[in-house]
């Protein structure tokens, strides 16, 4: 398996990005494409032994800039590495790419040239968020957003693929994000969209879940508006980073409760690599004819990896072809 | 100043809402009317010593379940607890109401009975969330959904005039809830309420505010529709409580950790405190001819109290004339 690796992706290009491929590379056996500056990235592999490892450099004169606006870098930037990296895999020439660059211009450059899976109206990021032994799995946490419940349906479908295929969950429960649990509970596109969820008898839909029991194991997937899931995949990342701050700044307030954080320092070592988002890797965009995976442009190296993991997770079961296969029998509510 | 408090309201009625409400009278020297029945009411603070307050009891012959349907209430239950403070409201009996019943319920029939403001199209649930040291105020929390433009403006108006009255900031920073900070970014509502908050020049607009940044001191005050405040507030809420669940869990998985986590209790004793609910008491429903609070349905007798603070400082704060007075100089985009 090939997979491309933005090398230029990330906040601290390119010493995550092409470190985290030499990772993936070792630990999951894949080929790696290094997209980007030939020079650039020959000297940064320099630093590296990859004795073993079959890794290429794919050219690409152009970087994309935080500030770069999307539609722009679609047509004024086609070396750029997002480009180069994407169009290998319409191409075929890789089976996935993985980039922590700038989210509008991926997004963009990967539906234009990939286009759309014929039945999806609107791709979709899905994300899986862990704290503690729990973990659950959203979209669309951002791709789309004043989307309608046909687009929830679709969502619905794909993030139900993606949970079998992908994370290998035997009947994965599908539920809709609202602000109540009872039955018609919601705005009217979470009504709308769990009244045609509880019709789609090939779902295990578990109905409407709230922002407060999404680590109590009521559902493995859930489906909301992009809009509403990026809210509340950015709650919950600001939350527990605040928390611990709080949490550090208590404990070191006195030597007693200094000591006792010494001597718990273990506990919240491992809390901390249970929530950190680099372990799940990056957000999946689902929907698209080919397989690439955002990386947090803050990542490091594992998080790097773990998407190259992800993107050879879903080269492996065959995500696309199911949802190309599988999107066109739910009948949508119009 | 007189505050009514429903004494058949929280899940463990009426043991907190009787002592929340002792508490308060002692704390702020309120009169305190307790409403529900008088004998089981009497009973009740026969368990205390009351000697120096003024306590009162208004006799309710109903009592509201959980499973009651809202607008049933409102037409079958007239003389539920809920009734009989709002209609004390209403007939300048109390100056204030306060409850931890039926959410549904309570908002119905304060709005049926009391009547939106002139001016204020939808009202809102706005509450404080405190982590650490900051504090937010966000609303709606889940009174309303699927609101306009002009709605969350008119949110705007009412946060601002309630920070300024009641929270007694000088200037409160007012911010809409979005998916981008970003001029732009958001979806219809909320790009159509940014652009009319820029061109209010009386109110301290900041712009957008991502979730991951509401403890930054970014913004005091923060719009949302209520489907999007609710789900905020859940999250936040379910956040906390599973990162702590998962930090107890990992502190207790070793003697030496364990120990450590016993030397640090004073310090997790205070955060506890600090994301305590009740501390901050209950949701304020602003927008309607009438102060009503809404307590927690799991209060302690701490969040009745701070409930009762709450409608003491929109009393102090003259909040209903406020908002009568300011809602109507505001133009509001159509």
């Amino acid at each position: 398996m090939r997979i491309a690796v933005d090398a230029f992706g990330s906040d601290d290009r390119p010493v995550p990005d092409v470190e985290g491929a030499l990772q993936a590379a070792h630990a999951y056996g894949v080929e790696i494409v290094l997209v980007g500056d030939e020079q650039r990235v020959k000297a940064e592999l320099g630093k590296h032994t990859t004795a073993g490892l079959k890794i290429e450099i794919e050219h690409a004169a152009e970087t994309i800039l935080m500030e770069d606006k999307p539609v722009e870098v679609v047509r004024g930037k086609k070396n750029s590495s997002i480009h180069v990296g994407v169009r290998m895999v319409k191409d075929k020439q890789v089976d996935g790419f993985v980039s922590a660059g700038n989210t509008g211009a991926f997004l963009a450059v990967a539906t234009v040239l990939l286009r759309n899976i014929e039945g999806v109206d609107r791709p979709a990021f899905i994300q899986t968020i862990t704290l503690g032994p729990r973990a659950i799995t959203v979209l669309d946490i951002g791709a789309t957003i004043d989307n309608k419940a046909e687009n929830l349906v679709q969502f619905a479908v794909m993030g139900d693929i993606f949970a079998r295929k992908s994370l290998k969950l035997a009947a994965p429960r599908i539920a809709v994000l609202s602000n109540g649990t009872e039955e018609g509970k919601g705005n009217e596109v979470v009504k709308a969209t769990a009244d045609a969820l509880r019709n789609i008898s090939a779902l295990h839909f578990v109905g409407n879940i709230e922002a407060k029991s999404l680590f109590k194991d009521f559902a493995d997937v859930v489906v909301a508006d992009g809009f509403v899931g990026n809210v509340l995949l950015k709650c919950l990342e600001g939350t527990t980073r605040s928390l611990i701050d709080v949490i550090r700044a208590e404990i070191k307030a006195g030597p007693l409760t200094a000591l006792g954080g010494f001597l718990a320092k273990p506990a919240f070592g491992r809390v901390r690599k249970m929530i950190d988002p680099s372990e799940v890797g990056g957000a999946p965009f689902l929907g698209i004819n080919g397989v690439v995976v955002k990386a947090h442009g803050s990542t490091d190296a594992n998080g790097i990896k773990n998407a190259v993991r992800q993107a050879k997770q879903m080269v492996d079961g065959n995500i696309v072809e199911s949802i190309r296969a599988e999107i066109q029998k739910y009948q949508v509510p119009s």
